[in-house]
């Protein structure tokens, strides 16, 4: 096991309601003056934002709104939430919605405490010294961002995604009601269920030994999202399915997942060109992209891939065939993708394979030749896996 | 699943040599003044406590040192302690030891912020607002405490044995470096795996339905202990099978193995009467009368249990009998435990049938008619469970 710091500060207010204690914990937390930061319609709608709202002029918090925020969130509203936060005085931001309110807030939270263009923190001209406080409301079970320190910004210019993580914007708290969750879409439900899976499966093909724990935590996350996501695609009125799969996503990604040893995040990282150039959903991105990269990568240390498809997928094990069992559990993600109504190539994202050498190029590997994980990727090992994404794989 | 609110904010360092991060940690926590607090002279003869010092020394710190902290932690060592630190004006605690060092140096923390006798917070005769801050750098694998909000306290005027918990005595860092453990006596480190297993099966005998998460966050942390404990009983240098259990340790009591639902702490109840008597290790006490508690109380819910017995010892579900199902999974604890050295009825640790009416007697049950728990349980239902563990059960 390799030495490690595990750090997750987050209060989480877990339960059907408790968007009516925002107020309260925005003054627990020292907040005085607060940024509402949202996505679409649908927080108001819903009337989940006017309860957040009664529940700050009942603490008379003073709030501001801002709405808008796009799947994918961009560079241009975080300029405008800079805007507003220096304008009102604000020194609280509270984010109602799901991973691109919360990546957006995060990124208004560092920019509204430096001087230059926040984009420097993304593209690694500058390091961020400090960020303003920020909490969440999450609205769906998916991104873990409501628990991590990591946001990711696409500049609007150029279709340019890139992710960044620092302890400056883990959510001071975040409130999670399973409730709010059961009006969402089949699709984003899954594409949702399929990004938390991803979260694990990139901590767990690792290439450190010996770190049981934390591969059995991975599991325990990954058969429970397994056994609750068909019930709510059954039944989107679950609430304990939504509650196991919203709690799921957040242990998915504080890390605990991934401690004491490598990672791998080329799945995230060749999905993120996908999403960049056609404004697909990540979790569909992600649906397209992973096994496809499994099936790559596997004999690079098949027996991982083995005990993965034994314990998460109740393969029987073949020592004798250990890559027969490591393809039958690849196989079962894919059944399972499908199963919840997620695509399985190119096709169905609308994505072209003739923009395989764009992807490659626009993705991090071009530029430096080769990007680490459990397996090193060439731009021409990322151009395969593509093409493997484009025809939905072999197995 | 049953509202929750949940807090981890501990900041954990965990690897080989770290006790050299020791100092700069506590500059980072804000500490200038700093009461070493720990047990025997191992931690002095090991040089533990030298290298904590020298980190403390290299960032100019001043510390000073309250040793004779004894296992099951007594009160007068903590009034001790409370006027160390109103005399040298200390403003950080950090502990070097297990449970009992933390456990003491929490105690401490909390009757330092306090006018009247801190024996006032275990016997509910006030309520804590205010602590010291605690860090610690953990040498056994066992109590969690060094990422809990616990703290067991011994009065040694009549033996009584209580626990507190508030979030005011959470660590703000805990050092955790596995290789210090490699000294450990095989007993002692088979007593922590108890201590940690217990932790987890008092949050998975549970009244709510479908948690799952939690459910499989329990099964992971018991497959992991029961995977490496063996390991490190045949081999105690085996560095990731050591790191392994001491992580399982914190995850086992950070209490996300159980939110959302209700929990039973019965088994450590009972057992804090058996060492508050005979001064028989807390583990090792667990070890007698948690099987029995088990087998006393099955039929509350013997699906449960076979659940338990399928998922984590792998023994095969009989639907049609599921309480032959639980009956073996509990053999299989008992089998299990028995294997790592530990005892199995009071005969082993001294231990005396006859003083079951007095060990009653003094459980908070007489006082009170009812334990609440899994299966509430009366006067007669204790009685019941510790003649059961006398014998070492029926199974």
């Amino acid at each position: 096991m390799d030495r490690f710091d595990f750090y997750s500060p987050t209060y989480f207010v877990f339960g059907d309601g408790r968007e009516s204690e925002t107020g309260a914990y925005v003054k627990k937390f020292g907040g005085s003056r607060v940024l509402l930061h949202f996505g679409s319609g649908s927080v108001i709608r819903s009337g989940l934002l006017e309860r957040v709202s009664e529940s700050l002029k009942k603490e008379g918090i003073p709030f501001f709104a801002l709405g808008g925020v796009k799947p994918n969130p961009r560079d241009t509203l975080v300029y405008e939430g800079i805007e507003l936060v220096a304008k009102e005085n604000i020194d609280f931001i509270v984010a109602v919605g799901g991973g691109s309110a919360i990546d957006s807030a995060k990124a208004i939270a560092l920019g509204s405490c430096y001087e230059g263009d926040f984009w420097d923190f993304w593209c690694g001209k500058a390091e961020p010294k400090k960020a303003l406080p920020v909490a969440t409301v999450l609205t769906i079970a998916a991104a873990g961002s409501e628990g991590s320190p990591s946001t990711v910004i696409t500049k609007e210019e150029g279709g340019i995604k890139r992710g960044l993580t620092t302890d400056l914007v883990r959510p001071k708290f975040s409130v999670m009601n399973p409730a709010l969750t059961e009006t969402l879409p089949a699709y984003q439900t899954a594409c949702g269920v399929t990004d938390i899976m991803a979260h694990v499966f990139e901590r767990y093909f690792t290439n450190t030994k010996n770190v049981e724990m934390t591969d059995r935590l991975c599991e325990a996350t990954l058969l429970t999202v397994i056994n609750e996501a068909p019930k709510v695609i059954k039944n989107p009125n679950d609430y304990d399915a939504r509650a196991n799969i919203m709690w799921a996503g957040t242990v998915a990604h504080t890390d605990i997942c991934g401690v004491g040893r490598s990672q791998d995040w080329n799945s995230h990282g060749l999905e993120h060109e996908l999403s960049g150039l056609y404004d697909v959903a990540h979790g569909a991105g992600l649906a397209v992209v992973m096994p496809a990269w499994m099936e790559y990568v596997m004999n690079h240390d098949v027996m991982r891939f083995a005990q993965a498809a034994n314990r998460i997928w109740g393969v029987s094990m073949d020592f004798e065939h250990p890559e027969l069992t490591a393809k039958k559990g690849i196989k079962a993600f894919r059944t399972f993708l499908k199963s919840i109504g997620m695509p399985q190539n190119f096709s169905e994202i609308g994505a072209l394979e003739a923009d395989i050498p764009a992807l490659v190029e626009k993705h991090p590997v071009s530029a430096s030749g080769k990007v680490g994980g459990f397996m090193d990727l060439t731009p021409e090992d990322c151009a395969n896996i593509y093409t493997l994404a484009a025809k939905g794989g072999t197995l």
